[in-house]
């Protein structure tokens, strides 16, 4: 008997697998002509039997359907030796969302970015489906696929539309269809409790199967879990029929106890807490049963459209050393981002200090920057959030993990499997915390870094402002003097110019000198050093690479876990096979022991970079409030240095005038006699120097222009004075 | 029958089979008590027949080593049902150099980082073997063992002691053991050719094995290869015993045809042309037949030692749009550093520019920092080198590719496996070139960044330098209107102060309005700007994922091969099983077709990115120049405005003291007339005024000094003077 089937252009073998249902079978397929691997649905006798209409149903619904996110046709074949009609369609090499779910990986829901993903995909092919006017019936986990591109990216497509036709607008259809645990309650009924109910069904009842396939998508379970699983079909219909709105799960788990009602989604669930702020309202709305709240197709498209356009904003929590994440809408500013880390952080927004890289976040984005426009973050290059007003930096208590299992003394093909598998889901999860916690002590090290960066500028930004301070004052003091050789020039109140302009010289100068101090007592390499002696007592665990050991042993608990799987498949061990079955579990517990162990040893080590962070974090908070101290008092000298400049300005040109009159009054005595001669030459100067009166004012109206300009271009300033320097050097004696 | 077999601590099956030799084999197995898998020699009858001082050298051996490359003894244990000892030692999972370097992937030899991996490993193994007095005597692949770590790095490890054997200092051994290939010749000629030779063999027969077996792992071939291969005795003798010092490989490529002899390595070896220049005399000095140039373990070890502490230094050269790798001794210094990339790509030190990150190199180390102390670069952050003296961009022709092998008509499961193995060998060569291709088309974007962001930097510095200078010289040009208010304080040959100190200002004028015309013309977006506009026409092909997609391909290509191998294993196929044979091979074939489109396609994409840069580099190269001069001339103000101020002081001091002179004469007649008590009080200020006039030759040190101090700290120095406009802002009207 020959395992291979054919058509024209297609070639499979029935051992090759891929899924079973009702009507038929698909199987991996191969292209004759250039190799390509395929998927290709075969029809049973059962299927044969239905009406040709409904048979032609989905051959129709495919030819119509045409979207990345939905499994593509490629052709419709006959078989050979007449066996009917098959489909051949694209192969989606990551399998179904229920194998992926099923993996112990996914035991409590897929990671973020991946659920991200799903909720995307899905939408649009289901968007595309209400475009063409077609209801899919039967969505749930097994019926979406993960295309993996050859760019290795990844796409989710929906498929099997063998339950799918076509609803004119409006239309309600009767037939029954679907899979019990994702079917809306009416349908489930109706199809499951078998009661004739005079209900028909919107296209609407795809969104009760969407969202109960996403709960189980972001938490690894089904939200409504009657005590007794499937056979407990009257309390699964008792609760989906009587939560209340904004309820999105119930379990019982005593029999005949009570519901658990949960408006969250649960702890172990593997999204942040921003995500599932947005995710939350979405599974409400989508698993509604009361028809006048019931969200339509729109509402749900729209709501999705926005959870996905958000920008996620990773920040780096200091004072908890956790990362946390926000989603910022495209049309969202900065006051929500300082809200929603409120939110998850309790620190104010007048508390909050952001970095970006090496800036104030407020460097790179203002109050109207949109969220659409914010530049990217990741988990590895977050905002750092700093308390203003808290210097504490405590690490929240490690989170519970749930225990590994410990395989019972009698060996049991059937069991040791499924034992396997929760060691395996245990291993995920302290692999992730792991990670975590590798994670969070890489950041210490990052926060340290980059605030001490910016730190160090602010510092030298205001030193070199009190340097420039004080080059400016010695000018003044100059002008002063010079001003001081002219005769009844004074200051007022018998004070000489110097003098004035020698107290500012003098303000000038201590600023500068502390500039100078706190410069050299925490310069950038002294803050960093800070750190680096406690953190210098505990090693980073991402250093000591403990991230890359839970895998490691989360890999060698999964071979063991797939050691054992093929143990059961086998069902009767042969000797030999029986005394590795039993190693393999001793492995398993071994494993398992080294997996906790190592978790042991991650979390004290993460603590205790936190710690040094603590520590390092009192001092460069008093750094950051000197440095802010000294800006002021720095700002304020400049403000009676130019009050000065202005004063000295003003004097200088009354005394011109004052000069130029006596000019006049000279030279209309010139020929009285030749003592004036060298007046009258003065005079010819002074009067050069009566054009430069005007030309003076302008120079100070261009001088004050010209701070105006200089801030400007003065911003991507640097060493610009090393030359003067030189030159200056050049000129001393 | 049972495969089963064990020892005290230890069980293993016997179809776990690693691998098998003349005396015995080694299984995979698992200690008992843990569950951890281990290795287990076992020895076969043949084995036991040698005299028992040799069958106990192994174990002697084996205890007597211990070092992290040298394979791990567990145990020795006597194997149940008395079938003799056992040696239990650490799996290595990564397998042997020799299944390593039997992989497609490895057809040309290792990646550089792994060669240099083995290379370190090895050595280290040697010397500890060294430095016990032991000879290893069967050097070869097969025996080096690649151990993967728990954390996931790899650490190479010798193995198979069966040959090994204790040896006093200067002692040489006659005993005959060893692989043919990685043979000394002396060795050879005894062992293979059975020629009784009156030579006894040092330890360093030892160097000659390892000469081989590292060219073996930077090339994928051995060095001396007869026409016929193994067979060829004497021409294999020939050729490693006629070979001139410094020849490293001869090839007979006809029967009884010439030798070609090779000095380097060859063109499709993976390592980079700075590392071939340090591994090339190390092969030398190893494959050195001659008794007097022969290498001694000492020279070995110490050249070793050098090289695998250099610091590789990657180089991304703009005008080849090329990666390039040098490598510095940790005692070389920057001038090594020119030297070595002017070797590469023939620019000239006075020509290179550069860039680490967003600075120039020079900025972050000096003429004196040691090649231990570079900053660390990698490939996708690599120094950038431009030439300053050529602009032209071009890559080097596209290197010949090998062919894909053709399947003949006729199926044959043994000759397809094969066929189906080159394929793979051409596809990873094809991934590799396509993954370069990527990675140049990245490295041009970031060279325009980063150049960008410093001519940026530069053009920014030179503005702002010319701002302060106009600023300067307004501040002289007001202290010069002063002085000229003073009588007969003229600047000689009948000018005033004001009109010499206006030149100056004029020409800081106009420097500043040149310096805001270039920044306005050329800032950092519209440089950028250059480059993305021609950039748009030519996607980056890292951008569209070609370097995945190749990969993807790659990873089809070997699954059919190892589908076809299998199929070998197999023999003789099932009617089923060959047509799905014949479709991987059509399916070979199709991968084929595409890995090389795509190649043909992100070749031309590479080159339009490089194309980008040749447009953007001419623009940058011009305003890089303008900026040049300018500074140069802003210098040359600066100069002038200092001699000037130095001017205006000493004119300030004559005339104080001028002035102070004539008031000692006024004061000698205080008692005259009452028509003195103002001059009296001007006196009394001027007395103040000639304290000042100490306090003023201070101040202008201070300001000098200033020059200096300010040159230092604004280095760091940004946005400085953003409150004083505010201020200034304020104050006018």
């Amino acid at each position: 008997m020959s395992f291979l089937r054919g058509s024209e252009n297609y070639v499979w073998c029935t051992t090759s697998v891929l899924g079973k249902g009702a009507t038929g079978a698909v199987f991996q397929g191969v292209n004759k002509n250039n190799g390509e691997p395929v998927a290709v649905k075969t029809f049973n006798q059962l299927s044969h039997m239905r009406p040709h209409d409904v048979q032609m149903r989905e051959f129709e619904v495919l030819k119509k359907v045409k979207h990345e996110n939905i499994v593509k046709l490629l052709a419709i074949e006959e078989e050979q030796e007449g066996r009917g009609k098959v489909i051949v369609m694209e192969l989606c090499t990551g399998g179904s969302l229920f194998n992926i779910l099923d993996d112990p990986e996914n035991t409590y829901g897929l990671q973020e970015h991946e659920f991200l993903l799903v909720l995307e995909h899905l939408t649009a092919g289901m968007k595309h489906l209400r475009d063409n006017n077609l209801v899919h019936r039967d969505l749930k986990p097994g019926n979406i696929m993960k295309y993996i591109n050859e760019d290795g990216t990844t796409t989710y497509k929906l498929t099997d539309f063998g339950a799918a036709r076509e609803l004119q607008e409006e239309e309600q259809f009767v037939s029954l269809y679907g899979t019990e645990e994702y079917l809306h309650p009416d349908m489930y009924e109706r199809a499951v409790l078998r009661k004739p109910v005079g209900k028909s069904f919107g296209a609407t009842v795809d969104l009760w199967s969407i969202g109960v396939t996403l709960y189980h998508v972001a938490t690894g379970q089904l939200p409504f879990r009657p005590y007794g699983g499937r056979r407990n079909k009257e309390t699964m219909f008792y609760i989906t029929t009587k939560k209340a709105s904004g309820v999105i799960a119930g379990t019982q788990t005593t029999e005949n106890g009570p519901i658990d009602w949960a408006r969250d989604l649960p702890s172990h669930c593997q999204l942040s807490v921003g995500l599932r702020k947005l995710v939350t309202p979405l599974l409400a709305g989508l698993l509604e049963v009361d028809p006048h709240r019931i969200w339509t197709f729109e509402k749900f498209f729209s709501e999705v459209q926005i959870t996905t356009s958000t920008t996620p904003v990773h920040v780096f929590h200091v004072n908890k050393a956790a990362s946390i994440k926000v989603f910022l809408k495209p049309d969202e500013k900065y006051e929500h981002l300082q809200t929603y880390i409120c939110e998850q952080t309790s620190v104010v927004a007048e508390s909050q200090i952001l970095l970006y890289k090496d800036q104030l976040m407020q460097t790179v984005v203002d109050d109207n920057t949109l969220g659409k426009e914010y530049p990217e973050t990741t988990a590895e290059e977050p905002l750092i959030l700093f308390n203003k007003n808290n210097n504490n930096v405590s690490m929240a208590p490690e989170p519970d993990v749930p225990k590994f299992p410990v395989f019972p003394n009698i060996v049991s093909v059937e069991n040791d499997a499924s034992q396997a598998k929760t060691a395996c889901s245990v291993g995920h999860v302290i692999k992730r915390r792991v990670e975590a916690l590798c994670a969070a002590s890489v950041l210490c090290g990052a926060c340290v870094a980059r605030w001490t960066a910016l730190l160090g500028a602010r510092l030298a930004r205001v030193a070199a402002r009190a340097q420039q301070l004080l080059q400016h004052a010695h000018l003044a003091h100059t002008a002063a003097r010079a001003l001081d050789l002219a005769p009844g020039a004074g200051a007022g109140a018998g004070e000489s110019w110097a003098a004035v302009a020698g107290l500012v010289a003098a303000e000038a100068g201590s600023l500068r000198a502390a500039a100078a101090a706190l410069l050299q007592r925490h310069a950038a390499p002294a803050l960093r050093a800070e750190f680096d002696a406690a953190a210098r007592l505990a090693p980073c665990p991402s250093e000591l690479r403990l991230h890359v050991k839970a895998k490691t042993l989360v890999d060698r608990l999964r071979d063991s876990w797939q050691h054992l799987v093929r143990d059961r498949a086998t069902r009767s061990l042969t000797y030999n096979d029986e005394q590795f079955h039993v190693l393999e579990r001793i492995t398993v517990a071994e494993t398992a022991r080294r997996a906790r162990a190592l978790l042991q040893r991650a979390a004290p080590l993460a603590r205790a970079r936190a710690d040094a962070i603590a520590d390092w974090y009192k001092v460069a908070q008093t750094v950051y409030l000197q440095t802010q101290i000294l800006d002021k008092d720095v700002s304020s000298a400049e403000l009676k240095l130019l009050t000065l400049a202005a004063r000295i300005q003003d004097a200088e040109h009354s005394l011109r005038h004052q000069l130029s009159e006596q000019a006049v009054v000279n030279s209309s005595k010139a020929d009285t006699g030749g003592e004036n001669t060298r007046e009258a030459g003065g005079n010819g100067q002074r009067s050069t120097g009566a054009g430069a009166v005007g030309a003076r004012g302008a120079g100070l109206r261009a001088l004050l222009a010209a701070h105006g300009d200089l801030a400007a271009t003065v911003r991507a300033h640097s060493a610009t004075l090393a030359h003067l320097a030189d030159l200056a050097a050049q000129l001393q004696p």
